[in-house]
């Protein structure tokens, strides 16, 4: 049993010797977590435009320089090619391999972006009396597939994903008060309610993740999800993009008060 | 005498012939207005970079296709080239040229990045009492040059250029949680008080714009300001670069509500 509340620092050297390879919900609290995607510099433009024009799904919190594996401002001796618990290997736009280290795919041409992850405000949802359901019974998070359409940027078009969390009617209020502060992080809610208004046809079949108990009452609550620049590669096809696994995420130094500007 | 209340359209129409070609602040309450840098795309990822590191300064609104000259998300029947009332023309840093209308230097590798200004929250400020004194007076907002450095990115680095408004104490809270709702267009205050403390000498004397009456007991507050990049091509010296004039902004379609989420 890994002790949730290691440093940010502990947790990312475990991730960076194969030690730690699972979801990082619950872990850190108080610390920011990230999703992240890597694209060769030929595609990196059209993806920055692509984060610009669709900041609630891609709000990017760092972009490391070209061939850099170094994380600057977001945290300290960082390795994005280790640090994640987890990566996908996508190559035109297909999932071809799932690895805990990318180091021997690296190129001079890369470059990372680093992007808020909705695990970052889970904690300040608990503080606020709010039960995370998936971190109460020990899954990764539920994150579906949606029919909403991102605005293009360049090569990059595609749906957006979203998570879930089913929160009592009592508390959705809060819910969007609490998380609306941590834009950074995906902000408040995309959408409240029934799933089949953005398209999810079954709510106990995510895409992405594990499904949760939602009980007789619950709401669920949608946000945008940082796997939705995954949805987006198996959408355009880049030739090759390296991505976290969705649920297995980089924690920072970086914690959401210092989100809060 | 131009009627504060035209539409943003019928303003942008009247800088479009040249009809218009005074400060925006005041014009069409409840619509952002905007900052501009013009840059050739084999400068874009290094700007849409440094923007991304320093969006208190640079909070982009929306960056044009390469060789476009359509503004698509923020307004309808919008121009980049000719719907700001007054354009800066820089050449290797140094400004060359004031002008009205940029079509004749239009090339079809240009993109344009739309950046938020802080005239679009006076209207809020108003609505909560609070005196824009260089409203007040018919003069253009002061705006200063400080040691504030911003994040470098590739190409492009230099310091931050702040706006000024003097605020009696009783309303530099209010002043900074009316503000802070809008951070695509600046949002909160990046200094509260003595000048000095950010490195500007004379507060009579602002780089930009016009000063303004400092009442007695009057607290001088500074918000980052979209005349930044033009501090950041004075620095950095690229070949070519367009901006608008400090303080002749482009007025947008879109409301400050709807960019509040």
């Amino acid at each position: 049993m890994v002790d949730k509340n290691l440093t940010p620092l502990e947790l990312r050297k475990m991730c960076r010797t194969g030690e730690f390879a699972k979801p990082t919900s619950g872990y850190c609290p108080g610390h920011a977590q990230a999703n992240l995607i890597i694209l060769p510099k030929e595609d990196a433009y059209d993806f920055l435009l692509f984060a610009q024009r669709n900041p609630k799904a891609c709000p990017v919190l760092e972009v490391t320089e070209v061939g850099s594996r170094e994380i600057k401002y977001m945290a300290s001796d960082c390795d994005v090619a280790t640090d994640f618990p987890m990566y996908r290997i996508y190559k035109d736009g297909v999932m071809v391999e799932e690895t805990t280290d990318v180091s021997k795919y690296w190129q001079d041409d890369f470059v990372a972006f680093i992007i808020g992850c909705s695990f970052s405000f889970e904690s300040e949802m608990i503080d606020a009396g709010i039960e995370i359901r998936h971190n109460t019974e020990g899954r990764n998070v539920p994150m579906y597939m949606t029919n909403i359409e991102c605005l293009p940027a360049g090569k990059f078009s595609g749906k957006m994903v979203v998570s879930m969390r089913p929160i009592p009617p009592k508390q959705v209020v809060k819910t969007v008060t609490v998380t609306a502060t941590l834009p950074k992080v995906h902000g408040s809610p995309i959408h409240i309610g029934d799933p089949a208004a953005i398209g999810i046809k079954d709510i106990n079949n995510p895409e992405f993740g594990d499904s949760v108990t939602i009980n007789p009452g619950e709401v669920t609550v949608f946000w945008p999800c940082g796997v939705t620049p995954q949805s987006i590669v198996m959408n355009s096809k880049p030739k090759f993009a390296i991505t976290h696994a969705p649920g297995y995420m980089l924690v920072l130094d970086v914690k959401n008060v210092d989100l809060k500007e």
